[in-house]
């Protein structure tokens, strides 16, 4: 099955921009009267007729919708700092977003050695490993902020499951993640991942401020990516 | 703490190849009398004292040994088709290293579209994904072999927990691989991934009277080196 997203659907047309269009008229050479399927980003898949072949902007009249079509029963955000390397950060937003993520948000650390980063590769890669794996709703990549202004945004009365990733030397009273996805009944998870060098000392206590609770990733000394997907595994096996 | 890998380790003196000595002489500037950590490759860390800091072939003393230092609690084999586009392959090596793995096995499939795999990168990577995660341990890369002589060689009654990622369509009953690693009790696991044209029927039928047990990933399509990284991340994460 081959997903093609439409940045306009009103339920009766959707509409495919430029790049849409060349892949479904040019490279899959899709024409008018073809049956394709298309998604909206926000979670509706929808079974179409493509009406207009032009390759620079097709048009596909709506047969059938499905709402929350393959949608996964959590609502996830992961925070995470970008790596030095960009393609580190970028293969982290493609395996989340194939394994399931709702939010990503760059969070930039006081040890972060990347202090700027330009979101909007990663949602490129966010679109295309959204199609690549069946999903209908595209992960929001926020733009990034300081970590401590990520921290300040959160209530820590929501009845969400805030969850940091720190070694909290000598203080350790982590548990595994695991453990604090069992115990919660909830679906709304936020998993904090540091960076390279590790959030701050203040950065860790502003957490446990607001509500974080501070858990281990096992005994695996892991990169910031692969904490990062590990994370989001963790949350997509526990469900 | 950095790590070194020693090609030659008799328990008494450690020697670093050109390569490594170079990393720990050149760019880390260590010299002779010098405290360094060197991994053996096959489990062990030694604590050395630094005795040649020739940049071509240094040489260290062994001052303690720590025998199945930072070991994770079961054997891993992942076999997995290698990705027509090769860093995709690579990446998986790496982060299944970090995550925890002891042999990667390469198989063709009848529907694999590369039909050549060179292990040397991996093992470099491997080497890589080591040290930087601190294990003791370098996963075995194993050359390449078809899918259908991988699964000949698998004894159906050594008491390993044998899995195979298969949809197979219409006499679908499948577990979760979280529910077969719950079930089993012992170490040894094997996880077979297939290709992105997925596993020939015959080859799918062929790892079930060997006896691997038919597991799905969830409910996202993922590409072939998610799955195999998922897979890992699903023992890891249960032990």
């Amino acid at each position: 099955m081959e997903l093609f997203y439409a940045y306009e659907a009103d339920g009766r047309v959707c509409r495919l921009d430029a790049e849409e269009s060349g892949h479904c008229v040019r490279v899959l050479r899709h024409r008018a009267g073809d049956e394709i399927h298309l998604i909206d980003g926000v979670g509706t898949l929808f079974r179409c007729r493509l009406v207009d072949d032009s390759p620079k902007g097709a048009e596909a009249e709506v047969l059938e919708a499905f709402p929350g079509w393959n949608a996964h029963p959590y609502r996830l955000t992961v925070a995470c700092c970008p790596t030095k390397n960009n393609e580190r950060f970028e293969w982290f937003v493609e395996k989340a977003t194939e394994v399931g993520v709702d939010r990503i948000v760059p969070v930039i650390g006081e040890r972060s050695e990347r202090k700027v980063y330009k979101t909007d590769r990663a949602a490129r890669i966010a679109l295309s490993a959204t199609k690549q794996s069946l999903k209908a709703r595209i992960p929001e990549i926020v733009e990034p902020l300081s970590v401590k202004d990520f921290i300040g945004q959160t209530d820590p009365a929501d009845g969400s499951l805030k969850l940091i990733a720190y070694c909290f030397e000598g203080e350790t009273k982590r548990i595994s993640i695991q453990e604090a996805l069992q115990v919660f009944g909830g679906r709304d998870i936020t998993i904090l991942i540091g960076p390279e060098g590790d959030f701050s000392p203040e950065e860790a206590r502003l957490a446990v401020e607001h509500g974080y609770v501070p858990v281990h990733l096992g005994a695996s000394r892991l990169r910031t990516e692969t904490a990062a997907v590990l994370a989001a595994a963790a949350v997509y096996l526990a469900y």
